[in-house]
């Protein structure tokens, strides 16, 4: 596999998607797009061609260094490694291992049990409060975390990695996950970027 | 909070949990045990205590150096960075990024799905077949990507964060996920270590 510009492959409502292009673009990265439509043609994530590339049929990808990486967080952790500056990562180890934490806590914690295709599980009843209960659970343990850790950011005032993981729950207000009640966690992402 | 030996929030079933376990014990790591039992009193997980320590009211946690880390993968790359022997992540930044690829695909994209807070909201009647299809989905696509990465461990042949997160499904065949016709998943926990 020759290696050349970058290639994303992901989908413009995908948080985790969304999460790589923010570490992107913090980093001024040049990269292709290929979007793959997670609704239609029944879901493109399922063809063939890009399950070679990512068994796992989910978005984002990344083909770069030829190489392929899937899953947002190893991404952006093998961006920081090889394209250190600007860091998203703080230099204190314990101040690293929170942005992991917080990171891991929405990634493991929150977004798995109300991505697409749990949803379908659910069933279209009984989705929504399924969706809702899965986010405030894990926003209001987000939040008595940041009321230690955050600054402008969520650790500190430095751009990094948890608050990248942060847009994430944007797309999600279609789920209408309750932020009142959270004084740390909803201000941060309008701290943070546009996407 | 004063730095001691550290202290392990750990349920003996608990397969996050078992990870953290191995990566302590790989580096000769002194450490005390607090046990939370995930089912006695209706889940000490839950218990306005433990709730400070983690607001996920989930184990891992580990209090070291005078903070508290939650997210057994955090917990292992704050491990690795400030306890470096012996390494648990390669060198190479690639080989790195398909170690946590593979660990995260295991954390966020199987195991979220089928723990216990889970379980309980899909139902008895329906929950064997939630978390057989969750993990099977998984393997299969781990099946496919160790077919290019594996070695005696997850990637290549030296000990690393990947295989942590496979002991893994050790426990979860108690739900019997099937690991027929998947020749790579099934040696490694085998090859890597007695917990």
């Amino acid at each position: 596999m020759q290696a050349g510009k970058p290639i994303l492959y992901s989908y413009f409502r995908s948080s985790c998607s969304w999460r790589v292009r923010i570490a992107l673009a913090l980093k001024s990265i040049d990269y292709e797009t290929i979007p793959i439509n997670l609704i239609k043609d029944g879901g493109q994530q399922f063809s063939e061609e890009f399950q070679k590339l990512n068994p796992m049929k989910q978005v984002p990808a990344l083909k770069i260094d030829g190489t392929i990486i899937g899953q947002s967080l190893a991404i952006i952790e093998y961006l920081e490694e090889t394209r250190p500056t600007p860091r998203l990562l703080p230099q204190d180890p314990k101040k690293r291992a929170h942005v992991r934490m917080i990171s891991d806590l929405i990634a493991s914690g929150i977004q798995p049990l109300q991505n697409l295709s749990v949803l379908k599980e659910v069933g279209q009843e009984n989705q929504l409060t399924w969706a809702q209960e899965a986010i405030n659970f894990g926003f209001n343990a987000l939040e008595q975390i940041l009321q230690t850790t955050a600054g402008k950011y969520c650790v500190g005032n430095e751009v990094q990695g948890g608050s990248h993981s942060l847009p994430y729950h944007q797309p999600h207000q279609q789920v209408a996950a309750s932020l009142g009640g959270l004084p740390s966690v909803s201000p941060l992402p309008a701290a943070g970027y546009t996407p």
